[in-house]
C-alpha cells in the first residue's frame, strides 16, 4: 500500500489523535494542515519556503492541471513533483469541486460531468476514470475519488442520489486506479448536513479497504456549529486504522475544533487566499495590514511569532509595500499566514501529546478573540 | 569621506577598470551593475535572494520614495537599510529624472520644479536642498544630486540652459548635504548629444572635489552609435581616481561596451521589467517564455547558466506559471534576469583582469546574436 497511518496517540482530554503518515515521498506528522499549490505552485511561495516553514505535504488540484498546462505535459515532465520542484508528498484532489464549484453549464450523468472551461469556455468532461487517469498521470502519493460535492443547503432527495452515485463512482475510481503501488486513492464521504445520509455514505465509503477516507460537503457555507455537529456524528463512523481528511477547511479555530473531533489532515486557500489581500493570521486575531494605523508602525505583525516575515519585517513596510502593489508585499504575508496554521498544527500535535487540546483550545480562542462563529 | 574609490587595474585592451569601491556598508567590486529597487524593494525579490545572486549594492528612487512611503517614515524606521531589510550598500537617485519623465505639469524654475503626482495629482516641489534633505534622511551610502536629463532630441540652446542650471544645483546640493561622513553625494554631468556641452559640463561638476561622478542623459531614446560616441568623449574628461557612474542602463551589450570605456557603476530596471514581461536573457540572446514552442520545453531557461531558477526549473513549468499568471513566475524569470547581469558584470571584471575584455565582447556578441543595435 503507497500510503499508511500510524496511530502514535490519542488525546485523553479529546478525540483528537496524533499520528503518522507514511508516503512515497516521506512521512508527515498529523494532525496536518497541507498548503494548496491549486495550478503545481503554492502561491507566491518557492518550494524552499514551503520547506523552511516545514510543511510537510501540499496539495494541488486535478481540474486546474488539467485545463493548464495539461495533465499530459505534466506527466511528460516526469510527473508533477518533477514538474515543480517538489520532493515532499503531494495529494491531488480529483476535479470534483471544482467542477462543481467553478465550471459553467455543468450536466451531471452517470458517466461522469459534462462542463465548460470556466476559462476558455471549451466543452470538457470528467468521469471517475478520467479523473483517476489523470491523477495517475499527475503522480501524486495521495489521490482523491471523484465525487460529487452537494450545495448547502440541498434537500435530503438530491443530497441521497448525489452520495448514492459518488458511491458507484468510487467503484469506479477503484477499478480505474493503475497505480496502487505508488498512489494512495482516498474515498470521500458526503450526505451534506443530513446525519442519516452521512451516517449511509460513511457505511458505503468506508466498505472499500482504502488507505484514507476523507470527508467531504463541509465548509460550504454552514454555520460553524453545524460543521461541529456534522464532525461529531461522521467521524466515529471513520476506522481508526486509517486517515481522516476533512476537505477544505482552513481557519484556525475549525483546524482545532476539528482536530478535537479526530481529524488528521486539512487543506485550504484561506491563509493564501486572504494573505494576498492583506490580512494577516496573528496569535491576536485577524490583522489588515492596509490599516492607517500600521502607517508607523515598526513591530512585525505578530510579536509572538518567529516567522521569516516576523523576524526581517515591519508591519510600516509590508503596509507600504502592499500600497505600492510590490510582490513582496504578497510573498511576506503569504509567508506568514502559512507559517502560522502550520505552527498552529505542530502546537495542537503537541497538545495531543500532552494531553492538554481542550486547554489549548480554550487559551488560543481567548487569546485570538473569537466568538462561537468561525474566524473567517 | 564616506565612500573611496580604489583603482585595481586597467584593461590592457580597452579603457576599462576593474576598481574597488569602499563604503560605510561594505566593499563593491567594480564594474558593477545595481538592481533597483525603485520603491524600496527589488521587484519580486527578496533580500536573501539578491544577497545569494551576489546583488553588492541596489538602488532605490527618492522620487518614489517621497511619494510611498514618504521619507519620514522611512526616517522614522532607521533609515532605508533597516526599513527594507538590506545591510549592504544603496544608492539612491535624486529623483531629477523621474520628476522629468513621470510626473505631470512640471514647472522648472531656478529655485527648483513645481510638479503633480503621478498617482493622487497632488502638487509637489523638489528642490537641490530638497532632495538632499530627502535623501538624507533615506540613509543611503550614495546619493546623486538633483539635476535635469534634458530629453532626447533637444536644441543646443536648451540643453547648455539646462546642464548650467544642473551645475548651479549641484552647488545648492553641496551646501544643503548633511550627512557628508556617512553619505557620498556624486555630480552628475549632462549636455545632452552635443560634444561642446558634454565638455562644459564635465569641466563644471568636475570642479567640485565629489566622491564620484555620473553620466546623466544617455539611454534616453537616442541610438546605440551616439551613446558610445558621447561616452568616447566624455569619459576621458572624469577624473580617473573617482568611480564614473552611467545613470540608466543595463542592456547586456550596453554593460559591456560602456565597461570598455571605463565606466564602472550602472542601473536599470530593464532586467526585471523585462522578467515581468516573461523575457529573459540568455547566453544565448532573448527568450519569450510565452512563446507556444517552450510548452514541451524540459530544459533550463539557460544551459550555461548556474542560478537558482536554471538549476531548479524548466521553460515549461515557468511557461505554464506566467499563462497560469502565477507570482512564482515572476519571481523566477527577475531572479534569473538579475543573476545574468551580476554575472555578466563579474565576467567583465575578469576579462579587465586578464586583458582581454575586447575578445570576451565580440565572443558574448556573438553568441548573444548581437547586431550594432542594442539588445533590448
Amino acid at each position: 500500500m503507497a500510503v499508511t497511518y500510524e496511530l502514535i496517540k490519542t488525546c485523553k482530554q479529546t478525540g483528537a489523535r496524533r499520528g503518522r503518515l507514511h508516503t512515497p515521498h516521506g512521512t508527515i506528522e498529523t494532525p496536518i494542515f497541507m498548503p494548496v499549490g491549486t495550478l503545481a505552485t503554492v502561491k507566491a511561495m518557492s518550494p524552499e519556503e514551503l520547506k523552511e516553514m516545514d510543511a510537510q505535504i501540499i496539495l494541488s488540484n486535478t481540474y486546474h492541471l488539467f485545463l493548464r498546462p495539461g495533465h499530459d505535459i505534466v506527466k511528460k515532465a516526469g510527473g508533477l513533483h518533477q514538474f515543480m520542484n517538489w520532493d515532499r508528498p503531494i495529494l491531488t484532489d480529483s476535479g470534483g469541486f471544482q467542477v462543481f464549484s467553478l465550471s459553467k453549464l455543468r450536466q451531471i450523468e452517470e458517466e461522469g460531468v459534462h462542463f465548460r472551461s470556466h476559462l476558455s469556455g471549451a466543452k470538457l468532461f470528467l468521469s471517475p476514470e478520467r479523473a483517476t487517469e489523470i491523477q495517475n498521470d499527475l503522480g501524486a502519493d495521495i489521490i482523491m475519488a471523484f465525487d460529487e460535492c452537494a450545495p448547502y443547503p440541498a434537500e435530503h432527495d438530491y443530497v441521497k442520489r448525489s452520495l448514492e452515485r459518488t458511491t458507484r463512482w468510487l467503484e469506479r475510481c477503484i477499478a480505474a486506479h493503475d497505480r496502487s503501488e505508488d498512489q494512495a486513492l482516498f474515498g470521500i464521504v458526503q450526505g451534506g448536513m443530513y446525519r442519516d445520509l452521512r451516517e449511509q455514505s460513511a457505511k458505503e465509503i468506508t466498505s472499500f479497504d482504502l488507505p484514507g477516507y476523507a470527508i467531504g460537503g463541509l465548509s460550504v457555507g454552514e454555520p460553524k456549529s453545524i460543521m461541529d455537529e456534522v464532525l461529531d456524528y461522521t467521524v466515529p463512523l471513520l476506522p481508526a486504522g486509517k486517515p481522516r481528511y476533512l476537505m477544505g477547511v482552513g481557519s484556525p479555530d475549525a483546524l482545532i475544533d476539528a482536530s478535537i473531533r479526530g481529524i488528521d489532515m486539512f487543506d485550504c486557500v484561506l491563509p493564501t487566499r486572504i494573505a494576498r489581500n492583506g490580512t494577516c493570521m496573528t496569535s491576536e486575531g485577524r490583522l489588515v495590514i492596509r490599516n492607517a494605523k500600521f502607517k508607523e508602525d515598526f513591530t512585525p505583525l505578530d510579536p509572538q511569532c518567529d516567522c521569516y516575515t516576523c523576524r526581517n519585517y515591519t508591519k510600516a513596510y509590508i503596509r507600504h509595500l502592499f500600497h505600492a502593489d510590490e510582490i513582496l508585499g504578497l510573498r511576506l504575508t503569504s509567508y506568514h499566514n502559512l507559517h502560522f496554521l502550520i505552527r498552529l498544527m505542530e502546537n495542537v500535535r503537541d497538545a495531543i501529546m500532552n494531553d492538554c487540546l481542550l486547554d489549548f483550545r480554550n487559551e488560543f480562542f481567548e487569546q485570538y478573540g473569537l466568538s462561537e462563529e468561525r474566524s473567517f
